[in-house]
């Protein structure tokens, strides 16, 4: 089972990387773009038996290796194909 | 306009990074997670006046900017909230 997870900075927390990236776009003429905030994308291929039991895996996940819980939220979707 | 824009190494190519995030999670017990690919992912708030604009945008942001396309592929999701 394949499972999501987006890591991505709290909205308070001040997103350098996003802020240069917007920058660089506006620099080659997008100015359409407003704001860009950047995070991280993992992919986990997991051996469960249901959605549920995935998600709950990638959620521990997620707590303890892929998010710092004090400046990063994080969102999951488990696909079953 | 939300647009998301998400990109990962093709899948012919290593990604040392979630292998050993896949080998940190093995250390940690969890070893129903049989690989993990990392990417990057980004959010793009867009001045569009249509999803179709905002994802056009996107689309040349990440051939530009974004992503590397010798090396990886990207999928953009437009969110109109």
């Amino acid at each position: 089972m394949r499972a999501r997870v987006f890591v991505t900075l709290k909205p308070s927390v001040f997103d350098p990387q996003g802020t240069t990236v917007a920058e660089a776009l506006h620099t080659l003429g997008y100015a359409a773009v407003k704001d860009v905030r950047q995070g991280k994308y993992f992919e986990l291929d997991i051996d469960a038996t249901s959605a549920d039991e995935a998600r709950k895996l990638a959620s521990e996940a997620a707590d303890k290796l892929l998010a710092n819980p004090v400046i990063e939220s994080y969102r999951i979707e488990v696909a079953t194909s």
